[in-house]
């Protein structure tokens, strides 16, 4: 595919043509000059962007039918998309993640952040699933799949449609095996001395998230000899990292019945029974409630819940529920002290905003802390520079002092 | 000491009653009912915090000479500050340190955080440094080693006053020697498998800084078999940590010579010789410049500049420092690609314009990146809840791409 007449879509005058050579990686569609010629493109046409002068400033993907309607594929307006492009830009990926991990498991691609808009792409050892929630990434996708197990090496590509940016985008959801055969049983991820089951088949649901690893790999520090209670659990996260860590026992609540039985799967394969592991299916709010009528207390808790503030205007109700979960941790933690981590993945809670929460969570409970560390995303999942405020994920984790 | 007829100091009517019962730390000057008798107090005097409505609140330390006239000792009206209540404090610091450390070489007590408000004490195995930055402690200097030694068994105890808080609060800058006695020698501290020599009686200057603790072993991650330039070196914080992570060769930036020959001592304790380790001495921007035209390129640049916007006042010209410190150090990186970790330890500059002034240079000196890790102070230097904005320092690590 060589390009050679590529159509051309241009930046309305009043469009901020400095923050595009800055590096900004999106243009929305109303800094755009549109009319019938580029509401007819295919999603996904890749095109040339001008400025307000016609002056060529980069390649980019056009999707009329997204709010994002021109997505930075490469500051080289004349740059040819074609396998080796992928290879390389997969290649830049994979070296970073070689020298941050010791196998390969992990986030291989975040999106703009590595260069490819839209796509995501967590590797599991041979198996790679991929996320292509951009229309370019969809109509370049047996050649990006292509690059990726050249570069690789991997032998199993699953595709997976689940993700909410494709209907912005408007995709379908339909997931599928590209290359190989769907792994019949969870794969085993090692992450932090602990051992994962990832169930790809299952997708997000039950799969595995690489996010929290430096924040799993924080938490277990503190660990040692501790009774531990890891709420929201998936399929243990924080829990299987604290048992790693030396903890006495861990008990892993979720609503989730597969969730749990793939965490309950991981500490066998640690070795680990119901001498030190156990589970509590349901709802967390009720569950933390029920612990505490027990008069449990433990000596690590963690809460890392779904994201309760997905956009802007659910932001008000989403910081209450961070401080309700605040407040139902802080009053399962030992009266003689412990530690409390909190984390949030939405968006829309800033850290200040998100802490806050927590801290008047922590009031109500009529404990009082320190804050010994506040962590984001792993490496793997890194920054693109003009959307650094993006970062999703924050953990903070307290001292909770004596009461 | 039995404190039976404490004095009182009042809040204004108009003060904010909420946000010290909500846990705010410190009671500044204007919010306090100040009469002749409350300007005659002895600095460090502890008196009862009473509301407008005289309701007591809190125990205080009170000093007319300072702006912050009064800071909470404890939320006990009643509380009895004596060798025990010292322990206490200090037991619950030490708890926290013991988790997370396999060696006694930390920061043992940061100040409000930890319960004793402008106290700073770092440990260095069977020795403390310790800095009475607040005219109550000063008062209760003998009473709070006492308790150290009974609590850490330490065998060596030394005073810093060299700190610029201690002016603020009239207090003078007499360092010295209170148990024990001063090493002859600069004290081997291992961390992230380096090794540091910190001179102790050097002061600041020449000692230790374990805030970085957690960034150096960030770096050490991307350190295996790369050329190392640590800008701002100190003693070796980065270069040290690169060097035990494997890096082929590192190069230690610093205007101090006793700063730089410890350097060199820790790599020899290392086994490190000239083939891997070197030191060029003088001012980092004139040398960074030298580098470039000598035409030498780094795979990872760490530049760990001292505080240039300490001020409010001086934020601006701060941040055009990191953005000058930041383009010179991005053009330092190979044009293969590479590593740059930037830091400040200023209090002035938010994270956001820290990293828009790194990002700004970043471009100006041709080059793209990603973030890949932001980090701030270890968990022993935790932050009170109340003063969670004040974390100072920042260290953001950018992939810089292929030029």
């Amino acid at each position: 595919m060589t390009d050679t007449a590529r159509p051309a879509i241009r930046l309305m005058p009043k469009a901020d043509a400095r923050a595009i050579r800055w590096g900004a990686p999106w243009v929305y569609a109303d800094n755009l000059v549109t009319d019938r010629r580029t509401r007819a493109m295919a999603p996904g046409t890749l095109a040339v962007l001008q400025d307000a002068e016609r002056q060529e400033m980069a390649l980019v993907a056009v999707n009329p039918a997204s709010k994002i309607m021109a997505r930075i594929i490469d500051r080289d307006p004349a740059a040819v998309v074609d396998h080796d492009w992928f290879a390389r830009r997969l290649a830049r990926a994979l070296s970073l993640r070689a020298r941050l991990y010791d196998a390969p498991f992990y986030r291989l691609i975040h999106a703009e952040a590595d260069g490819l808009p839209g796509v995501v792409i967590d590797r599991f050892g041979d198996a790679a699933v991929i996320q292509p929630n951009a229309a370019w990434a969809e109509a370049h996708l047996d050649m990006l799949v292509a690059a990726l197990v050249e570069v690789t090496g991997v032998s199993t590509v699953l595709k997976n449609a689940a993700g909410r940016a494709r209907s912005l985008e408007g995709l379908d959801d339909e997931s599928k095996v590209l290359i190989g055969t769907m792994p019949d049983a969870p794969v085993p991820v090692v992450m932090n001395g602990a051992t994962y089951m990832a169930d790809l088949a299952g997708g997000q649901k039950t799969g595995l998230f690489y996010d929290q690893r430096e924040n799993q790999a924080f938490v277990q520090r503190l660990a040692a000899e501790a009774r531990v209670l890891d709420v929201f659990s998936h399929v243990g996260g924080f829990g299987l990292a604290a048992l790693a860590g030396g903890a006495s026992h861990v008990t892993c609540v979720d609503a989730s019945a597969p969730a749990l039985d793939l965490a309950a799967r991981g500490a066998e394969a640690m070795g680990q029974g119901a001498a030190s592991f156990a589970t509590r299916r349901g709802d967390a709010f009720e569950t933390m409630t029920a612990l505490e009528d027990e008069g449990l207390h433990f000596d690590l808790v963690v809460c890392d819940p779904p994201a309760f503030a997905p956009s802007k205007q659910a932001l008000e109700a989403g910081l209450r529920a961070y401080e309700k979960v605040a407040r139902a941790g802080a009053r399962l933690v030992a009266p003689e002290g412990g530690y409390l981590a909190l984390c949030s993945c939405s968006h829309a809670a800033t850290l200040e905003k998100f802490r806050n929460a927590c801290l008047r969570g922590i009031g109500r409970a009529g404990r009082a802390a320190q804050i010994i560390h506040t962590g984001e995303a792993g490496p793997d999942h890194p920054l693109h520079p003009q959307l650094a405020e993006s970062g999703y994920l924050k953990a903070v984790i307290f001292r909770v002092l004596p009461a």
